[in-house]
């Protein structure tokens, strides 16, 4: 083997399979439904395309700081002030190829060789490979499904040993749509500063939150909070930006120059049309955002309803994100088209081949559960929860 | 210390200080001619911006393959054919966040814990840290000017332990502005192989070259150095699209496997709208680039002449690139302003306060040198080598 051990340790993605045998058969101008969609179906505003055109023909197709345009830095320091109450400088945030690049450079600039990471399950798959790249031990916690799969003071407490760097928090969170309240971050935070362990707070979906549900940043618990976090955000789901690849990260200073010295070699600047399209999105109105939010909401309550009508499934009431984790493990043990279905994994195969594709929760830590998105066509998502009906009522 | 090892190991950027000064003395109105640039001073090409203002209309602002879009993969693999000879598939390639990103990945991909990365001296200054971010070794080779810098296959050779596991090699050089002829490639091929030795082979400078030199990848060689080679380029230097961030690589599907796993999880795609610009730059005819080079050749001839017709300064003849070392150890022992010039970095301070930024050559292990670039106006390189003529008449 010549690549590296780091490079062969990544995780095959479980999901591919199912991914390539559902474009194959789409291809093959066969009917299948996919909620497997990780991004809003939205364009990308107006004013954001606009103003991608103008820094186009004013030239601005040079390098920027690696860090990002100051231009940028300041509007979203000035968006953490009006959106999240936090005090941060333009020094104190770095702009990046997307919130997936932010997570990876915060674990490469604080996770030490053997240093572990706690991760809430389920989670999104990209969070313990981003821990393994690092040589870091991932400590994945099992949550409840009775505390809507958030992770609890106590269970975080019992996670941690002395070789504790740092826990991934989710919120809004990508698979279970769970939504932390702010008691439930705070008790986390007591935790956190207790035991000196970061919090790296992923708060990408933070715009997609429903019932009137409220999005907090733990780093509000308090000056020390705030010191032991880095929050993770970007443009993708908020703007529908997902291609542009813009994301960001704000943190304290020790933090943020080891980040940049990373960055600068590692990638130096995101692209500049996009950093300068990420610039006007801060000085849109909110009505994009609402309108989007409307929309995904509308179809999550029909999906909820659907779903829990169809003999066999449950689910949650995902109050964030655009992700419903559905649970199907009545299907276990049952056969069907040749297929045992024994997990999540062999539940995708054998839903497939009835025209639906869907995400197992396998990867997540969550086996009983596939993850479907809702952030598909209404009408699509009605002929897919059809499909799935159908196969419920024949096979339980 | 809460940052890692591998974050505070990186060196802090020597030329930082010089860069700021100058910045500060603009900013105070006083007039200095920066000699540092790293990107041509063209704008990109009309029809690479008409491609990304139709792709942002037609919504093409989503996720693409996380190692981008079909369609320019095939592109890339079709120029490897035409320009330089050699066979791609398109699954061989991987586009990413610049040339840099790419050699950021192919480290992490092939070079282990204490695996030696031979690099020829002088040197860009990102390759030994990306060295060290993968916890490589750094096993520099101090090339000789009777060479015009370039490493020979005994050195080459000399330098290889059981430890080793790549060579960078590039050519066109920063900062050299050497060029690499066939022969001394295929010389150096020779040992790659009998060694089993990596060649990252970076050849982002590949379009800009005079005196009638032709750019070679060593990768033609044979299918035995072909294995062994990974082929870094980008659009930046050759479309004058830096900003956009796009460069790639091409590489055998072993190393591929390993570069997408880590990449899938690390960045995902590079910016759409900048892949769907980087398409058009490829089905454009080479006016642009012919024209750039000529504008390049006149500053870089003239550059040469003023410089050796100015005392105690020497240079070799670049071939390549658009920067020119200078040799100013005649300068060494003397004291200006109150600065002893013991360095490349005080004749940087000590020429700073006359008016002229250049970049010193301790940072790239070439310390009697500093590097001028070309890729500003010729007015402004006449005025700044009138005001390093005046300074070596008055110190000298």
């Amino acid at each position: 083997m010549r690549i590296t051990k780091r490079a062969a340790a990544i995780a095959p993605s479980m999901t591919l399979e199912i991914t390539a045998k559902a474009k194959q058969m789409k291809n093959q101008g066969i009917s299948v439904v996919s909620f497997g969609a990780g991004e809003p179906d939205f364009n990308t505003p107006e004013p954001i395309l606009f103003a991608a055109q103008q820094a186009m023909e004013q030239g601005f197709t040079k390098y920027t700081p690696a860090s990002g345009m100051p231009e940028l830095k300041q509007a979203i320091a000035e968006k953490l002030k009006r959106e999240n109450g936090l005090e941060y400088t333009a020094d104190q945030i770095v702009v990046s190829n997307g919130a997936k690049h932010s997570l990876y450079n915060v674990m490469q600039a604080i996770v030490e060789d053997g240093d572990e990471v706690i991760i809430p399950a389920p989670y999104w798959l990209t969070y313990p490979e981003l821990v393994k790249l690092c040589n870091g031990v991932v400590v994945s916690v099992t949550t409840r499904v009775e505390n809507d799969f958030k992770i609890t003071a106590e269970e975080f407490e019992g996670a941690i040993t002395s070789k504790t760097k740092a826990i991934i928090l989710n919120s809004p969170n990508n698979p279970t749509g769970a939504v932390y309240s702010k008691e439930e971050l705070y008790s986390l935070a007591e935790i956190a500063i207790k035991h000196n362990v970061f919090v790296i707070s992923d708060e990408i979906y933070e715009k997609l939150i429903y019932d009137g549900k409220e999005h907090v940043s733990i780093a509000t618990h308090s000056a020390e909070m705030k010191d032991l976090t880095i929050i993770i955000n970007g443009m993708s789901k908020a703007f529908s930006m997902t291609g542009w690849r813009i994301g960001y990260l704000a943190a304290p200073l020790d933090i943020v120059a080891g980040i940049n010295s990373i960055q600068s070699h590692e990638t130096s600047n995101p692209c500049s049309v996009a950093q300068a399209a990420s610039v006007a999105a801060f000085h849109m109105d909110d009505n994009f955002i609402k309108e989007m939010r409307n929309v995904f909401d509308d179809r999550r309550i029909y999906a909820i309803n659907r779903i829990r009508a169809i003999k066999g499934l449950d689910c949650l009431v995902p109050q964030g994100a655009f992700y419903i984790m559905v649970n199907v493990s009545a299907f276990y043990g049952k056969t069907v088209d040749g297929i045992t279905i024994n997990g999540s994994l062999s539940f995708a195969k054998a839903m497939l081949n009835r025209g639906v594709a869907v995400i197992p929760g396998e990867p997540f830590e969550a086996d009983d559960y596939v993850r479907l998105s809702y952030a598909i066509d209404k009408a699509e998502i009605e002929i897919g929860l059809d499909r799935i009906e159908k196969f419920a009522n024949e096979v339980l």
